[in-house]
């Protein structure tokens, strides 16, 4: 074998997606192999690897890498890569869970995963009990994502002193993450005005799980300090958020054909948001009389999503969120600046912030 | 600190579940605490506290120490029991997801986790989108007790190498579980005329999750051999198949007042057990097509599941199920016999082996 692409100066994370998709694709085709052995059912790895190796942005391995890095990396990528796919397939697990969750029918451009096993188990059931076989099926593939995120990481080869550091950190990011799920979901339907909820909850589910915690993880794995790590998460947490807030936004003002989601389910579902926050606080009398009756209704199309779209421009909370994005694009920003990153790992920074508060899709 | 009452020979399992809660207990406090400190809710562990500590037979603990004894324990319990504390953590998350997709309303005498869930979020929903509340938080409190019980394990101060050992044991129990969950899904309202099909559920779903594996880690904490495993599994099969097809029959015939668990779940859903492949085999044309008829029909009460018990009766189902449970029972007594198990660990397992098999509760 030769070197690692991965193992060279200057950081360049350009192969990251295709490297993490082989370790992905090589480990779900041996649980395959293995389940065809055993006379169990290969729905599970088939259906969990069209769902992972046709879209994502391969965000939170890439920045895990790049916390390798931030910390004195490259030596032997190969464990490395692997904890990074790990932390994809967690995240596969908590799409999968989340979907079912805000009952949704299509995420990257295609039927969610409990949409497609009930399409699979159509034949000889009523279309209700496929409707439930589909949705108990998809949290039983969520669950063993999440398993087998373990497994990666058990299998990574990493050194005693590696495993010991990483989980704890692994612990506290699952444990974040859901907790701020669980907030999401039961603030669903209920908004209120304050915007510093939606934040908490944008905190927990999005900044630390999405951006600190894969830096942390990463940086770990090189045995970073606890200041590197101070460092890291002055950059993390603002980027994070903004991530969020981009997210707010593209879930109600976005074009499904490049988000690969409808923008009708967030306010459908009456979504918590920063966005919203901001609106029910800003809106005068008969636009908080329209958010109020339109939010969360169940019965919700695209003509009420239009005219509650044109309520929300009105009272300048997309233009406030837009505003949240560049404030804290501006502290991720100092952060790198004030942090003694190398330059390749700064610029890499950058630009990762770059596509995940200023995206489209 | 004194001597740990588990740090002693014989082997006496009566205090294990006591210690165990107290593990438990202490964990899900101290989750509390945190959960309090940084503003996110207590619901998540108020109610795994709850489900956790009145009720169940923490089986799979004690068959972890037993099979830490086994392998020439005791050493310094503290760790084991907090492995064994943990299986007790990932049991809850099994339960809690299962409960979900068998729409089962009562577990353990009491409404289960989904339900709860749904009646704590009544205020200001409607009656649907508080159960639909319910079973989304539910799957979330399952997706954290299955995250806790692998905390539990990181945080039990294990050596290096005792976590090198049991970690491929327990990534290799959870797969098995989850695919014997998922064919127990998909074969549900669809029974067949195999008992090898549902045995096979079984194996996965029971034999290897509830006694093989919990055995295994207990033994390879104290650095069990491969001899001593395949002799523990000589036993643990056969007990786990006839624990799995008690249940089959307790979920048909059982009392509900000491099942804590109403006995038509699992006629109304059509759970392919063995004892309903038995009768569909054995049954006559006329018996035959009732069982068709009111198997997995989800309209059935209780007037509809005494008929079917009648039929399941008359064709000779609980008795061929019986038999095969007495089977087993003889084998494992023959693994007993066979084995080189102190004579402590002995006197345990047949004890734990007569109550999987021969209870009524």
């Amino acid at each position: 074998m030769g070197v690692h692409p991965l193992e060279t100066n200057p950081f360049d994370p350009a192969g990251i997606p295709s490297q993490v998709d082989t370790v992905l694709g090589e480990f779900l085709a041996s649980k395959a192999k293995h389940a065809s052995g055993a006379w169990m059912p290969t729905e599970i790895t088939d259906v969990l690897r069209s769902f992972m190796l046709t879209g994502g942005k391969r965000l939170r391995p890439a920045l895990c890498i790049a916390g390798w890095y931030a910390a004195g990396g490259p030596g032997d990528a190969a464990p490395i890569l692997r904890v990074a796919a790990s932390l994809e397939m967690f995240h596969a697990f908590c799409l999968i869970h989340d979907d079912i969750m805000d009952h949704s029918a299509v995420r990257r451009g295609r039927p969610t995963v409990h949409r497609t096993l009930a399409a699979n188990h159509r034949h000889n059931r009523s279309p209700a009990a496929a409707d439930a076989l589909g949705t108990g099926a998809a949290i039983l593939v969520g669950d063993l994502a999440l398993a087998w995120s373990d497994e990666l990481i058990h299998t990574a080869n990493l050194t005693s002193a590696q495993l010991t550091d990483i989980l704890p950190l692994i612990d506290t990011m699952r444990t974040e993450v859901m907790y701020g799920q669980y907030l999401d979901l039961t603030t669903t339907g209920q908004p209120t005005a304050d915007p510093e909820r939606a934040l908490t909850i944008a905190l927990y589910k999005t900044a630390k799980y999405t951006v600190e915690r894969p830096l942390h993880i990463g940086a770990a794995l090189a045995g970073a300090d606890e200041a590197l790590r101070i460092a890291l998460s002055a950059y993390a947490l603002p980027v994070g958020e903004a991530f969020q807030l981009r997210d707010d936004l593209l879930g109600v003002y976005g074009h499904p054909a490049r988000t690969g989601k409808p923008r009708t389910d967030d306010l459908r579902e009456g979504k918590h948001t920063a966005l919203i926050a901001l609106a029910l606080r800003q809106a005068d009398e008969a636009q908080g009389r329209l958010l109020r009756e339109l939010l969360g209704n169940p019965a919700l199309e695209e003509d009420g999503a239009n005219r509650l779209r044109r309520v929300l421009t009105a009272t300048g909370a997309p233009a406030a969120v837009e505003h949240l994005i560049q404030a804290r694009c501006k502290q991720a920003e100092q952060a790198l600046q004030r942090a003694a990153f190398p330059t390749d790992v700064a610029r890499v920074l950058r630009e990762l912030a770059r596509r995940a508060t200023a995206r489209t899709a």
